[in-house]
């Protein structure tokens, strides 16, 4: 008899390589402290926990704990329940989904906007479903744009162009060299997650509407964040009109969960209208669509917390570099600290963890590229000037145990 | 100069074919009231409101305002607040989200399980995952599988084989014609969500050994409905131990929102280790979690709401059965009230809810096949008697004015 597959042997093997390499991965378990943000308690697999601060949150503004946001998530589940029990088209559409969308059109400048469970299935569906519906399609994608517009793009079918990072210039000659009427998406990041730099995003829009492409932005590390009222980079740069679509977060400084895109009311139909992954899948619970939408009007309304959160970045950041500190000198309010080596970046982690309370997580390939591995900070309204001093104290006893091999390159 | 394409008229075009060939769709705006379920709001676009009756609803048993569930998600917000402000690696693990994956995995008699944000992302992050990183993978798939799987078979690149549905002879000819040394998984649902026909899962697995396949599972439309504990089908027929990897979700039965997969502890670490749609994005909210692991503990040591559900899914099938009305007599509990007609589907929808205060969504083309047209009835345990009289006269009411192309065939 012919012997079948081992499955078990296969995967072991995968998993016994992620491990040699640095690459596997185990969570450390946390419990959030609504109210003493970024405080968190740090469980050990022993059971014991222990209150340690969070540098790594992507819950930029502290909205998570913010009394607005949580009143009306208390609210919503008192009023509805917890789930919606169906998809948006059945029974899953509540009044809250609409308001909420209303609030994201009216944010960013555009006729509509539609939600998702999550950012990533928002590049999903909006990109899988534009290239896919449109003959001939050529998407231009920025070299580092984030793996669910990469995933997107790939779902769509369409033909893919990378222009090398933030690159103009390339972007420009790839456009030139492809057939004017074939239609064309620029698709890019303003704030890109792992450096924390800034895309020149008029120059884009300007090259894109040259050559009759349309513009797909990505503004996850940025809305909420930047321009008068949060409405992202695009808002802060007065250009918020030239960019076709723009897609967002709940998640990161709105301080709840789930995506959006905002456009034309037109394309905001054909995606509602076309994407599998909006249409086949039960829509975001309504007290999480309120909690939402009580961020977003407040950081519409309100710049005190960005005030903060940029004081205490530029703060951090003075004392990092001035301590001769590997940093990043990033335009946003992301601080990478760069390492350069899997092994020696997990374990200046799990020092900062074990010996100082500092909980910043080992960010390695395939997330970065190898050799520039990196601990990514982010600074809130919340980091106090002592969480400061005792961050610095920390890394500096740190870094006098281990050799950073990028420390001299800062 | 050339002229560039006009993504305008292209998708205008899109949404007037979907338009005259009754695909548009209209989301109904609806208020679900916790605490009377299956009571809701309906709005009118001029923002009137009226109350009507849902008899479409997935959150089959009323968890979705089940005191256990409500109040853990309030304890979870007191405590943790709104979002997890991360990635499972990056700051984004909370205990509860650990306890959860522990109840799921010991329901299904399973050593560990995953959670995701959605059902629609487990299926694309685990059959996307498993099939690609198994060399000349071949996947044998349900004719009637969801899209969730259809586009994780999809995204694995594995070979696909379509067998007829529920029908273990042609799945095992097609077995037996790959070659046996080839890695093989069986992707099949156990409820099917249109039809509510049920999988003959013990015979499905026994083909699968014999040719060395591994099998996948899709509970989503089971799980917390069938079995003593609520452990879907693979349960009920004690089948459970022969299923390699069991789907299911948290939106339904369960009454929260997210999904799962549970399986051994090793294929578990494999999707959790490689699937970028798990990797990338923002866990799901702790009190989310909370509230899943309340609804799943209470229908493991409580079967009281699945036997009122049973019995009124029994009654108002033999209510409306012998009104010579043409539902399938499924074995579930789903009631595929047959149609046949786009236009005139849409029609009794409307009927039904403007004069009678009845919510049963349309399901058209292409969820369902053209000329099988259906109004897709799940009545809860919270349906009373009067309900049930209420929604039969109702149809009566409509069917005196509407022909129902599929009513003679019942």
């Amino acid at each position: 008899m012919t012997s079948t597959f081992d499955f078990n042997d296969r995967f072991s093997q995968l998993i016994a390589e992620m491990k040699l390499d640095g690459r596997y991965r185990t969570f450390a378990q946390l419990e959030r402290i609504a109210g003493e943000f970024p405080q968190a308690l740090w469980r050990h697999p022993d059971g014991s926990s222990r209150r340690v601060t969070v540098w790594c949150s992507n819950d930029y503004l502290g909205m998570g704990q913010h009394g607005d946001v949580t009143a009306a998530m208390h609210r919503a589940i008192d009023r509805s329940g917890a789930g919606t029990g169906g998809t948006r088209n059945i029974s899953g559409t509540n009044l809250v989904h609409v308001q909420l969308e209303t609030e994201l059109a009216d944010l960013h400048g555009k006729e509509a906007a539609l939600i998702f469970t999550s950012g990533w299935v928002s590049n999903l569906a909006a990109l899988g479903t534009l290239g896919r519906l449109l003959p001939g399609c050529a998407i231009f994608s920025d070299a580092l744009n984030h793996n669910s517009m990469i995933e997107g793009i790939r779902r769509s079918g369409a033909e893919r162009f990378i222009f090398r990072h933030n690159d103009v210039a390339h972007l420009d000659e790839l456009l030139g060299a492809v057939d004017p009427a074939r239609p064309k998406i620029v698709a890019f990041e303003s704030v890109y997650s792992m450096d924390g730099d800034i895309a020149p995003i008029a120059a884009i829009c300007e090259v894109a509407e040259k050559h009759g492409a349309i513009t797909y932005l990505d503004e996850v590390h940025a809305v909420g964040l930047y321009g008068p009222r949060g409405g992202g980079i695009a808002e802060r740069d007065g250009v918020t009109h030239r960019v076709t679509l723009i897609e967002g977060t709940l998640a990161k400084a709105f301080g709840v969960m789930g995506g959006y895109v905002a456009g034309s009311a037109l394309m905001i139909d054909i995606i509602r209208s076309f994407a599998d992954s909006f249409i086949f899948t039960t829509s975001l619970s309504p007290h999480l669509a309120a909690g939402a939408l009580a961020a977003v009007r407040h950081l519409k309304n309100n710049g005190d917390l960005r005030l903060r959160q940029r004081r205490n970045v530029e703060k951090l950041k003075s004392m990092l570099l001035d301590a001769g500190m590997p940093v990043l000198d990033s335009p946003s309010h992301i601080l990478p600290l760069m390492i350069g080596d899997s092994h020696r970046c997990r374990l200046t982690s799990e020092l900062l963890l074990a010996e100082h309370g500092i909980y910043i997580q080992p960010i390695n390939y395939p997330t970065v590229p190898r050799g520039r591995e990196r601990l990514r900070i982010t600074p809130s309204p919340f980091h106090a000037d002592e969480h400061m001093t005792h961050l610095l104290n920390a890394l500096l006893a740190v870094r006098s145990r281990i050799d950073w091999p990028l420390a001299k390159a800062a």
